[in-house]
């Protein structure tokens, strides 16, 4: 063990899929790490029974109507209740706390990040579309604070993993594995077809559903290509994406020597959740291990950015910059919850982003306020076109 | 580009097939490398010849009968041409060498290894066997003297480039991969009738004919299990050897929380040449690039210890450790001399092996002369066993 003080953690998203994980590995090295805020959106109940459990300082619940049924379950404990989302930016600055880890799904996670990073915590980044978003003012901001933005995605962090002790060394490419998702190998034909049932199997990871719609549609990869950007400061033409489907290589630096670095073991969260936790050291785990035998053949192939149009897309956003990225965000997170209700169909997600990048205004060099303005506006954009059209009609 | 000034190298085996590729990054990289000092054992033409291209301070040829043709080819320059294995002892301590290479064949690289790390010489070690023979000896000299070993091999390289950054981190795992050879999947009926040209044939790597043996018999990979032990030290029941016929992972290091890094790209050896010269930095090269789509595939399966009965001698070389692994080298070296010779079967070489492992007296703590000792009468031995033996008799 190398830390000498326990670490407190703030899990921002507790309830979700990483925040879960966080959990485990809080809980399996006690007298490393404290789960020092735990936050919610909306399942109390969870939240509460790990409240319970972890005795945090700090409870928060953003849905403010739960409020009072978090303040009643926990008033015996020592933790104190809030609710609403300003009150998750007030606390995460917090002198104990080390660790911020973002957990919370989509745009929501911006602002929190900013204020830990203006207090110069920490981060464990888990919520991609802070940096897909604003990037640019996130990486900065951390330059400035001296802040530590520590990757929590799996292809991130093998990425950050390949990166130790290669600080001098140029990158000359970042390759982005990809397990292709449920639909890999189909057409569009098929895709017009499919069910929010079908696209939530996805065949390596667990997750939460956002992130595997994303990950279906390739949007998740589009997404990570950006945040790639953003963490490794590379150029969009040095990034590459394989479509890799056993899950096993999480992804790959390439040096301008032409060696290139791979992080490679089985698809599980905990490993590069307890890795931004513990980075720059390692701690042992009793994580299952991979072993080739039960992977005897590791296959690649090139990714098809004609059928999963939202790969394409990305790159697209990333090349034009601005705001660009943030509007295909909000796009795609109002498509996804639209799909997941049913009222859009695989294919019209991304007819409906692409709308939003044509009418949306462009910002070449966007401020806070205007990435919170064009969020807003897209999210209405998008809202419309979905309410306002039959949902057989958004498809390609 | 790093670095500040020329660095020195000396490569001792420069005619051999690290020698002539070490020489190739050198000439790329002319602003930033100097070939000190050329060594050959017998091959006097090519090492005149690169000679006069490189115009090194020394050049020294191991068998003094072709001294004067050397001296005489190389008259007019600027050059100290010597001859000898002494000469190479001593010329290796000059004070200008920054790097020595040892890039010569066998046993015969232990020697100038220890001057070298004596004079405080960074080591860029491709002779395996140093490691193999006198592991402990070496590494601890290595210590006192504050020197660097690098390693050189594809295998231990890829090791070494994983380790980078991760110096508190303890390893789990290695994991060597191996091709497998030309044999993979053969029975010992098809063993029994190999020929010198059949093991000669490597599938992914040229290199000298000595080690495209032992790859062919997977002693290579024995030897390289070996050098792991003391490069990393690591215990024997950490090391694992894994076949991977494409040879694109060149090896792995697993760490204590289950992560595994992987170092990969073309089976090209100028690259771990370059990175022994270039460390802590990488420079850019314009080697050729691994691209996926050329190994959509890659496999890996469990090594066959029945078949490929050296890679099993290996390991219990190293779990008897002392001076066992330098009988095993030793023999290895007769027994791969008598093969190419025609003297010895495929299978045959184990033979020998096992009867030098048994009847050479094993030695628990050897000093250096115990090894000088051991190598001399094992040779005799093995020798002896093939010159008194029909040819026919030496096979499983």
């Amino acid at each position: 063990m190398h830390q000498q003080h326990i670490k407190n953690i703030a899990i921002l998203g507790s309830t979700g899929s990483i925040g879960t994980q966080a959990l485990q590995v809080i809980s399996k090295n006690a007298s490393i790490f404290r789960a020092y805020i735990l936050t919610a959106q909306t399942n109390a109940d969870l939240l509460i029974e790990q409240a319970q459990h972890f005795l945090p300082a700090y409870v928060i619940i953003g849905n403010e109507s739960k409020y009072a049924d978090v303040k009643a379950a926990l008033a015996h404990l020592p933790i104190q209740v809030l609710a609403g989302s300003q009150a998750i930016k007030d606390v995460v600055t917090e002198p104990a706390i080390h660790t911020v880890l973002t957990a919370m799904v989509g745009f929501a996670g911006l602002e929190p990040t900013i204020a830990a990073i203006k207090a110069g915590k920490t981060i464990a980044l888990a919520n991609k579309e802070t940096l897909v978003v604003a990037g640019e003012l996130i990486t900065s901001l951390a330059k400035q604070h001296q802040v530590n933005i520590l990757p929590v995605d799996s292809e991130h962090s093998a990425i950050f993993q390949c990166l130790a002790g290669e600080e001098n060394n140029r990158i000359e490419k970042l390759i982005l594995t990809a397990s292709g998702g449920p639909f890999r190998g189909k057409n569009l034909d098929y895709l017009t077809g499919v069910t929010k049932n079908d696209a939530l199997k996805h065949p390596n990871w667990v997750m939460g559903a956002k992130i595997t719609i994303d990950s279906a549609s390739l949007m998740n990869k589009g997404l990570e290509v950006i945040e790639a950007k953003w963490l490794f400061d590379v150029d969009v033409d040095r990034i590459e994406v394989i479509v890799h489907p056993q899950s096993i290589i999480h992804s790959m630096v390439q040096f301008e020597d032409g060696s290139i670095k791979a992080q490679m073991g089985l698809p599980d969260m905990c490993l590069p959740i307890q890795y931004a936790l513990t980075y720059p050291n390692r701690i042992k785990s009793d994580f299952k291990r991979f072993d080739f035998m039960d992977y005897p053949q590791l296959s690649f192939e090139k990714p098809d950015l004609k059928t999963f149009r939202n790969l394409a897309i990305a790159f697209e956003a990333l090349n034009q910059a601005g705001n660009m990225p943030c509007i295909v965000n909000a796009a795609n997170e109002i498509a996804v919850a639209s799909f997941l209700n049913g009222n859009v169909s695989f294919l019209g997600m991304s007819d409906i982003i692409e709308i939003c990048m044509q009418k949306i205004s462009f910002i070449g060099q966007p401020i806070l306020d205007d990435y919170l303005n064009t969020d807003k506006e897209t999210r209405i954009l998008a809202q419309s076109l979905i309410t306002q059209t039959p949902s057989a009609m958004i498809t390609i």
